[in-house]
């Protein structure tokens, strides 16, 4: 079963580096209905990876990325909002991305598709609200890349959404986050099977790949959750293999069974778009941060970060929240003590959903 | 110039794991003059990578490791310790390791070496005090892995050591720890140019070494310190290169010219067996560690931790002070703001050198 619909983008759909798209789309699912007033839509953004399936719906009742959080009588309330999430551009979940076929070529774009910026992922979610027919969000939101994403809509769109949430997101990337992702798309590119990003699908990258979500796993959790967790437990006997230097601990296998998963799951080019346009956003490339909030005709926002966030750090978020505030937008800004670092808003539901759901009642 | 004298070890020499070295050697290097007492000495042990050569002597003036610290007049005072440090069993700089001619074959051992410890670290260092006809050291001291190999020679041999001093290390692998190096050991195993550990010298698994390295830099430092030391620099234009996805940022830049260097010295399955024999540490195999302590025969002990390191926490650098004051040992135990880091000890030789140095100082 499958939620999704489709938005078509522009035609041509301009790229924010140069370049454009023709007959670019994007993929996306709701949850309750659109009022008469139309003002009751929430546009939520995803991080890196995840798909448009943030939740079960009737059409499509498996579990999503943010199951728990958005839908009836929930923190992001399905009963209240028209809740719209829409898979990034550049992804590989039904949007179009590096691995979508070039209609001028009939051949998978791959290295071909044009330089992807957090710009223009907010651009593709603007355009996908604007097909609906709603010209104001009541909110715009996103975790992680989405947090970025949310920035560049404010700063792209004054006036287009009336309230922000950005969770464990920041402003410009920091030196230790682009330092992670530029070793895990290294990983993939140097992966002989890659082959400059001409790979199979029999034949992929499979093994920078599984490498690069490992590192990713290590950088979205954090050693205090790690420790209790799986402590010193051997690696269950089953995962065992025969190999030199083989695992020998829980945690391995946790690390292996993740990256297989995503593995099957997602494009390597696309991860390398995306993960690239992560480390070159910075909001200051719209101006003064301050002064691109001010034309942003935000009311109200809420910044939340987590205190064992490696990836990005809670001064990160502190600083949006500071800027928003001097920028006079109402702005409640939460550091939160979560054990789970990066992807505590995935882990802690009632910690995050208390925040989420209060500052969305807020009015 | 080359200042590495030569200890042999007993021939056969047991590995704690199982497994026998014959004609093994441990290379060291000596700062100082041992008294008519023969009880001055101080033994260094290193981290996973450096060799004997802790700093420059008459003999190689060349800078060393700890340069600064180790010398007439500074923290670790040549003047007053007759100071000795090894190159690690395991290692590739003089020492016996993977790399070495097996005497049996007159072939490499590569995978043929034995389970290496960091229980044969220790012996390995205290083999080569015996040589030199030293009963008992004043002190033994060691970061990082040598923070952990300190805790195995007290565990090991009860009375040979009067004083420890623990730096950045642990007394059992954390899961957050053990993720990262075995994400650096799987770059390398996967490389093509591993060859199950068979590579030759003119083709070595440069590629997964560089990744692992890369790696390595990024959890040796922190978000804090690249923010205020490189920002969103970017690359200087000589370092920049024509491939998709090339590096950007001065952060990259920075991380490819460290990585380089240190292919260019280190043996790839001397790297893997050192990296393994962290995973594996655990001073409870020796039994109960307030125990162990108490048999150590300790007279007082120091612990330094780093607020900021990511690897090893200062969590477990508490933990063993905890276990040598449980113990009866006099203990100082320092918790330092430094934003550097794990490698902190290598870069604010200030502050670590106010801290050794009022230890040994202290009698």
């Amino acid at each position: 079963m499958d939620a999704r619909q489709y938005a078509w983008l522009p035609d041509p759909f301009p790229m924010w580096r140069g370049g454009m798209l023709h007959g670019a789309r994007i993929a996306y699912e709701t949850w309750g209905a659109l009022n008469a007033a139309r003002d009751n839509a929430l546009l939520l953004f995803t991080g890196l990876s995840p798909p448009a399936h943030a939740a079960s719906s009737p059409a499509d009742p498996s579990d999503g990325w943010w199951q728990g959080m958005v839908g009836p009588g929930l923190a992001i309330d399905s009963e209240r909002f028209f809740v719209i999430c829409v898979n990034s551009l550049g992804s590989c979940f039904g949007s179009t991305g590096p691995a979508s076929v070039d209609p001028a070529t009939g051949q998978p774009y791959r290295l071909t598709f044009p330089d992807l910026s957090v710009e223009d992922i907010a651009r593709a979610g603007f355009e996908t609200v604007r097909s609906l027919g709603i010209e104001r969000l009541d909110t715009v939101m996103g975790p992680s890349l989405g947090g970025m994403v949310v920035l560049a809509y404010a700063a792209q769109f004054p006036g287009a959404a009336r309230r922000l949430v950005c969770i464990s997101g920041t402003a410009a990337a920091a030196p230790f986050a682009i330092a992670l992702r530029s070793i895990q798309r290294e990983a993939i590119t140097h992966d002989p099977d890659w082959q400059g990003g001409n790979y199979t699908s029999e034949r992929a990258p499979v093994t920078g790949q599984r490498l690069a979500r490992k590192l990713g796993t290590v950088t979205y959790r954090s050693a205090a959750e790690w420790a209790q967790r799986f402590g010193r437990q051997p690696i269950r006997q089953e995962m065992k293999r025969g190999d030199p230097f083989a695992s020998e601990f829980a945690i391995q296998g946790y690390l292996e069974a993740l990256a297989q998963r995503f593995v099957s799951a997602f494009d390597a080019n696309c991860y390398l778009y995306i993960s690239r346009s992560m480390d070159r956003f910075d909001l200051s490339a719209h101006g003064e941060p301050v002064s691109v909030f001010r034309r942003a005709g935000l009311s109200a926002a809420l910044v939340i970060g987590v205190q064992s966030d490696l990836l990005f750090s809670v001064t990160e978020q502190q600083a949006i929240a500071s800027m928003l505030t001097a920028a006079g937008v109402a702005t409640r800004f939460t550091q939160l003590p979560c054990i789970e670092g990066h992807d505590a808003f995935l882990v802690d539901l009632d910690t995050f959903g208390r925040e989420i759901g209060a500052f969305l009642r807020g009015g």
